[in-house]
Parts: C-alpha cells; structure tokens; sequence
C-alpha cells in the first residue's frame, strides 16, 4: 500500500527534534495579577485580560452581529475556525498526539517481544532519544503507522479514548485535556453563543480529536477537520466496520486549510484562529471572505505558566506569519499580558 | 493528471442509458384523495397518509427522545442520514446533476466552435443521444471533466447557482428545486425539532448540492456529504482561490458511503433514509448502530405523479436492497399509498 512519506516526514521530523527536548524545565505556576475590572453588565470573556485584545475581539463580534448595522452577517455565514495544537491546548514538548504514539507503542509492546532488540521500537522501550532520532524518516513512519493505523474505526476510537483519560503530560504532570487554554475554551462559548458555528481545523489527526473534542471544548465531531487516513469498508459479515489503511487522506495543515476547510464546511469563515505558520494559508482564506473577517493569532509569551516561542521554534514555528500578522494588523493575542489564567486549572 | 475512469464511468453508463429515455410521458398530476383524518393536536408529518409508515416514524422519534424510556438517544448521537436523488427529490429520467452537465456544454458551446464537429460535444449539441451514446464511457469522462472541473471552488459555486434557479425539468416544465419531496420536507423538519442533526449523504456532488441545499432543505453546507474531486490552494497573487482538479477525491456511493458517513459525521447514524441499492451499505451502517436506529426506504410506485421503478430501473436500481428492507423488517414508503402530496406545488 501507497504511503505518503512527505507529508508524514513533515509531520516526523517536528518529533525527532522535539523528542531531544522532553526534558525541558516544566513550567511552574504564577502569581495571578490583580487586574481592576471596569463594571460591566456581563464579562463573556473572564479569563482576558482587558486591553486592546479582548476589545477587538467583543467590538468584532458586536459588529457583524448588529442586524442594524453594515457589517452585520447572516447566522449561516457565521463560521469560525480554531487549529487545535498550540491555539486551544498547548503543543509542546511536542505535539500531543505523538506522545500518544510513544504510550501506544510501549502499550503494545507486550504482544511485540521482537521490538527489544529492533529499531525504532527499542529506542522508544529504552527512552533512548538519541537512537530514536538517528531512525529518521523512516523510523517515524513505521511508528506513524503501527499506532495510528491496521485497526477498525472503532477501535481507534477506544483507544484514543482510554489514553486521554488517563495519560498524563511528561513534566505539567496534568491530563492532557486539562492543558486546555480557558480563554480559548470563553471565546468558543461566547461565539456559540452569538450564533457562530465553530469548527476545529487541525493538522491533527482528525479521529485521534473527536473522541474528546465534544466534551472538552464543546464541539461536535462533525465539526472537527483534521488530517486523516484512508478507510476501507468492510461488510464484515453483517458486522460492518471501517478499516483505518496506511494511506494518507488529507494532511490538514498548510495548504491543506483551506482544502480541509472547504471540503468539510463549504465557506470561508469570518473568523479564524491559530498559532503558526500552518495556520497561515487558513488566515488568508478568511481574510479574503468578503464578509467582515477577524484573524487572531496565539503569539507564546508566556514561559511561566506555558512556553515561550515563535520564530525559531522546533515546533509551532510562528515566523513569515507573524509578520504577516504585523502587516495586515490581524490580532495577535499576548498570552503573557492577555491571558489572567492559561488553564481551566489556574481560575 | 489521474482520472478515476471506473468511478465516473460506474455514473456514466447511467447517463448514457437514461438519455435515451429523455422522451418519456411526462406525469399528469393526480386529484388528490380525500383522507379523514384523525383528530390529534399537532401532525408533523401533514403530507403523509395515516398508515404504518407515518406512524413508523413518529413512534420511533417520540421513543428515542423520551427521556424517561430504555431508548432515550443523546442528542449528540441523534445523526440522520439522508440520500438525495430519488429520496428528496426525483431522478429521472436521468439524475439532475447530469441534466446540468448537458446544459453547461450548450452554454459553453459559443466558445468552443470546433465542439460543433467533435464528439461527444457534437451529440450534446444536436440532441442527437443515439450518437451520444456510442461515445461511451470516455466520452461521459469528457462531458463529466469538461463541465465540472477546471474552474476555482466560486466559480463554480455561482454556475451551480444560475443553472438551479432557472432550468427546468424537460417533462415536468418545473425548477428542479420544485420536484423535491413535500413529506420529505416535513421529515427534515421534524426530526430537526427533535433534535436530530440532518445530513445529506448522496452519490451526487458535495459543489453540486451545497449551494441550494440550506435554501431548499434547511441543510447547513457543511451537513451535506457528496461525491468530491480533489482540490488545490492557489495563493493567487493575494487572492486565493481552490482549483477543481480532474481527480475523483470520493466517490459517496455503495461502501463510499460509510466512508463518507465516517469521514464528515464521525459517529453512525441512528436515522437513515434512502432509496436504491447504492444505499444499502449506509442502511447497514445505522443498522449496526448500538442504539435504537431506523432505515426508511422510497419505493417508487407513482406512475401518476411521479414514476414507478424499482429492481430493473436503468436508475435508481432497488433490488439488493429491497429483498434486505423486507428481511430486516426497514421501513418502505409505498409512495402512490403513503404521501398524501408529493411535490410543494401540490399542496
């Protein structure tokens, strides 16, 4: 079967150089800083700090949902889309997902006896970092593959399940799912509930969100875009099931946004969120929405209670975007100066 | 570029076959039947006759959402699947999206006066089907491509547009947008008041489908789920487009639709409504849905105001299916029995 090496190469290479840095300094919680909150009737956004920010985004919204006014849009026009990794839960070390690849390889380990002495499981069983990188590409496509792919829908779905409910970040010693960031999880309700239909669009896999996407941030499934591989049907003898194949679909990120985005919700929307160069194209499709548009970028500023980075990050590389960013006055969001609290733990 | 000739073609010889029953009597509207009706607060369903079917789906509907009772379904696993030719609206004599790509080679003609002595063109252009037909599956390919890719996602988005607001059906003399179903209408509209999220799952296009599915059947665009050609991010010099390309991307046909299902919904249906034996594979997907489910199938039995097919149709073909409906015990519309109205205009 055809295996996609590029794109997964693309994908692998952020691992390797990420793995070398799992055991970075954990962040250690701050201080909450006593801000003076102007009286208002209601705060839809109480984990922003007020400043020019969170003002931009309450003006934004008023504005195109004044039926009164010129920029008003129609509620179906009301599109909004957030990337996952590193604008609604945080990304490093490394992404989530590949450390839920590394749990699955040592969980499957038991029924592999060979995997001890043959690379690139050893290195994983043996956190041996260096050996793993020295694997390259095509260590990280057979680690890819073996975890992500050979089983039914179904049991995809189950495992993705058990491990977010139980696996914990390597030195924030939380659930994954509580490295949410709450400002982000306030701005998704507060568009909800002015009638805008949020959708994730992710360079993530797509069934490896969904299976916790709805209960941490209240979004449905079928309102998770993400990339994905191919699938089989299998009538099964009267119990069908879908096969997950070793071949890519979709890689949702980069030019894959604005792809993802029209194959998946059909417009472009109005307003759209991220952290990175990956986010860059799906920020340019919404700015060209003729429709009054917002673009807000996460900008990691914060290497107290997250992780500071941008340019020359080994991963979420924030660089030709955030100049563009700068240049078309997109919003850039502050995290150490906008945000009172990270995580829903923090309130 | 790669063309899937076997997917098209699968679609093409149903054109080829049902151009040459382009000519068939056009159906005469029937008086309509006096029903009494029984007293009751409120029908959901007004254009459906009192009988099995009716009370099928109003029994199952008033049993999944009852809180109290062993079959209560969350809401967010209240997914409902819909075919669309032949289940919301007609397909014959030949499927609509097929009538289009004729009218969009007449309207592209003027442009292409060499088409005037080149096939397939030549026959489209003359009205001359025998001779359409001998081009075969490599001309349908040509028909198919030349109509439907080529241009950027607005473009076509605005030809789909302008051709469903004015051309009519040859017999009918009606919009196409006229010959939906009334009782499917009503069915949309009552499972969506009790929560259900409605999707269309159809063999026809995603682009074809999208920019009158909301108007028409209070669908959301990213709800429909179709057949797709694959699709490239131009930056354009600042403003970006997505190209059309002549490469199948899905074929949401027979097994292709519990990929479909899978791949935009994420979760199988506990409703699922369809028509023919493309059909079949999303009936036994919510069949194997853990919780309660429903499969309703249209027969088409009304010479009179519609048309009558099932298992030897050249369109539409009910014959796999059918034998299973009756097995399992789905539910079959007989629609001359069961829909008091077929069409809005006969109401």
């Amino acid at each position: 079967m055809k295996i996609n090496q590029l794109a997964i190469a693309r994908l692998g290479w952020v691992i390797l150089i990420g793995l070398s840095l799992v055991s970075c300094t954990p962040g250690t919680k701050k201080e909450a800083t006593a801000v003076v909150e102007p009286v208002t009737e209601f705060d839809p956004l109480p984990s922003w700090n007020d400043g020019a920010t969170k003002s931009a985004i309450i003006d934004y919204v008023k504005d195109v949902t004044n039926e009164a006014g010129q920029n008003f849009i129609d509620v179906p026009d009301r599109i909004a889309t957030f990337d996952n990794d590193g604008t609604l839960w945080s990304e490093q070390p490394i992404y989530f997902q590949f450390f839920f690849a590394i749990d699955r390889i040592k969980a499957m380990a038991p029924s592999h006896p060979e995997w001890k002495k043959k690379q690139p499981y050893k290195a994983i069983l043996e956190n041996d970092m260096p050996a793993l990188m020295k694997q390259g590409e095509k260590g990280i496509v057979e680690i890819v593959m073996t975890t992500h792919v050979g089983m039914t829908t179904d049991e995809f779905e189950k495992i993705v399940s058990d491990w977010i409910t139980t696996a914990q970040h390597p030195t924030k010693k939380k659930l994954y799912t509580d490295l949410v960031f709450q400002p982000m999880l306030e701005l998704i309700q507060y568009l909800q509930e002015n009638d805008f239909k949020v959708f994730i669009v992710s360079g993530g896999g797509i069934e490896f969100m969904r299976p916790w996407a709805e209960r941490v941030y209240n979004i449905p499934r079928d309102q998770v875009v993400g990339s994905s591989v191919k699938l089989k049907y299998d009538y099964n003898n009267g119990n069908p099931v879908l096969k997950r194949l070793p071949e890519i679909d979709l890689i949702d990120d980069k030019d894959g946004k604005p792809v993802g985005i029209q194959r998946y919700i059909g417009r472009k929307p109005v307003f759209a969120a991220g952290n990175s160069d990956g986010d860059l194209q799906m920020m340019r499709w919404s700015d060209a929405n003729p429709l009054k548009n917002f673009q807000l970028y996460v900008h990691h500023t914060d290497s107290t209670r997250e992780w500071a980075y941008d340019r020359k990050s080994h991963i979420g590389t924030f660089n030709e975007a955030l100049d563009e960013a700068n240049q078309k006055g997109w919003t850039l969001i502050d995290m150490a100066k906008d945000w009172k609290n990270v995580y829903p733990f923090e309130k």
